[in-house]
């Protein structure tokens, strides 16, 4: 015997990786080419001494009333943490607390069942329809929680309000998280549903679309009692999450709104030139509302490609599971990027 | 029905009061009352946009580089968290996976039964003496894991090494964790049983002795297969926890080692001094070794000198729990509030 007996044993998420080598380009963690909104700069000069001795606001208070401000919606319906992946976690020990199984698509963001592993939460896959959409009457079985990202995450597929809907409708005994990383590339957000349906809970990451993966902020909308919840599963984890200057540099994307949607435009814009350059080389495209593609080329085989663009110093990322080992998801990066991108699978394919 | 059948339902800690007011003296969560050391300004100005744009190093490289050269130990049985808390609850949910209840002292940090509550780990409270000393033997039971603040909070009294080792060495099935929050405060660290128990799991912060509460910055201390159990937990909930602006601003704390251990020594110093005045004022007072003193005057009831401290804008911690509920937690701020703490408490006494 030791204490091993004891530990929880896991395979962890392993995420994209983050090469050191300078002069590459990296088209593999989903990451926006273009820097944050240009406030932070002053925002970090009037970073003081206070901001690192004092504990921060555990509310995080004037993010999340900027958040709230953002969405129109009250702030006590917004739920902050450290990157939408604590908020998922946080939501999924929080809210699927069930004997019976969570579900979500058998092609997703690939941390579902790592969380439900680490949480002990049972779950089962659903698998997608052969042009990986979402059946929605598969969602009609007894279960202890719904999680769909939409658009879905690593194909980039949209689902229309209308149809998330019908799910949530539903399955009103189950909480339904609807992981909208990706939603301000082009889609149509569920958070208008959250009045309608107490059991719908939004999350939102600045990731993505406001260029801030390095900050590590994300959030969750959903009815007064389910945020108080899940806040409350935060405060007996860990009271101080978000740090001063965090919550400082947070407020500056939110203050420039031109900046944020120009960049998005910008991103939908390469999105789809690239798109239309990689569909003349021989490969086909999911219909994407991310700031990825999610390809597969007709004769050469995706880690092949992988491979050979590695050899370019271009990472694009690709996934060795069932039903997408020949595909890969390449982020939007800079026009300039993308040209190079093109260049090099021309050389490849 | 609803959905909130499914729901984990928990009883949050409550943090100390943050209080908006300016002109407020606040010696109620044990800040340090000193800045920290002054090279995080020249870190702030090296801080870019990419800093914000790309994910930040998932594996916190630099700082866990620079935590273990500091302790002179191997970089891989250093892990770094979102402040102790994180580390402290990361290290619950992996080594503390048993049927068998968890022990730690009745009176102690008062997050340990939270996080056992919350990810539904058996434990059991063991009642330290009339004196707030713990006694060994009481440790010999059977238990799934052992957690020890040394010095503890909120008595400050510290054990010996070698006391803290005879519970180590009597519990070779258990995790013990031993939490050092405060250790730099004239405390004998644990640190070299690292490698000659391997249940031993030590944990730190830079909130107290680093004056950096505001950056969120934790990390233990242990065995390398241990410390890689904690880690695959923590890479299945948050792959990226601190963020790079974060990881960037520790480091300066650890490159002054000198300004460090100046400002240990002056909240020391300022900590026998106010003891010393407290005394003469009729207080009884544990020897505390942390940046905080846990006092009990002879006449005055302790809820009310804090009440009373309140209205004249000074700020301590009263805990209306068992046992303690006639004392008051006093952090330890520069001599000039400790001054004015004193002689506020010659108006009230």
């Amino acid at each position: 015997m030791s204490y091993e007996a004891n530990v929880r044993r896991v395979t962890p998420y392993v995420p994209g990786e983050q090469p050191k080598e300078k002069n590459i380009i990296k088209l593999n963690t989903n990451e926006n080419p273009y820097p944050p909104a240009p406030g932070w700069r002053e925002i970090v000069n009037t970073i003081d001494e206070d901001a690192f001795r004092k504990y921060p606001d555990p509310l995080i208070t004037d993010l999340t009333h900027a958040i709230a401000a953002y969405h129109k919606v009250d702030i006590d319906k917004v739920f902050v943490g450290i990157g939408s992946d604590d908020v998922l976690a946080t939501a999924f020990l929080t809210l699927f607390n069930s004997e019976k199984p969570v579900i979500f698509p058998d092609i997703t963001y690939s941390f579902y069942d790592v969380w439900a592993d680490v949480f002990r939460i049972p779950y089962k896959t659903i698998p997608l329809d052969e042009n990986f959409r979402i059946k929605a009457e598969d969602y009609n079985i007894p279960n202890g929680g719904i999680v769909i990202a939409n658009p879905n995450a690593p194909t980039g597929i949209l689902e229309s309000v209308d149809f998330i809907e019908g799910i949530i409708k539903a399955n009103p005994d189950s909480a339904v998280i609807v992981d909208e990383a990706y939603i301000d590339f082009g889609g149509e957000t569920c958070l208008p549903l959250i009045d309608k349906y107490e059991n719908l809970l939004v999350v939102r990451t600045f990731s993505k679309s406001r260029c801030m993966a390095g900050l590590r902020i994300g959030y969750a909308i959903g009815n007064v009692k389910m945020i108080k919840f899940i806040s409350d599963v935060k405060f007996s984890i860990n009271s101080y999450t978000l740090n001063t200057p965090t919550i400082a540099l947070g407020l500056a994307s939110l203050r420039d709104n031109e900046y944020f949607e120009e960049c998005c435009q910008r991103v939908i814009a390469t999105r789809e030139r690239a798109e239309e350059q990689l569909i003349k080389l021989g490969f086909k495209s999911t219909n994407s509302y991310a700031n990825f593609l999610f390809v597969s080329h007709k004769e050469k085989k995706a880690e092949y490609i992988f491979e050979e663009l590695k050899k370019r110093k271009i990472y694009v990322r690709y996934f060795k599971k069932p039903r997408i080992d020949n595909y890969l998801r390449i982020s939007i990066g800079t026009d300039d990027e993308m040209e190079k991108l093109v260049e090099a699978l021309k050389e490849i394919v």
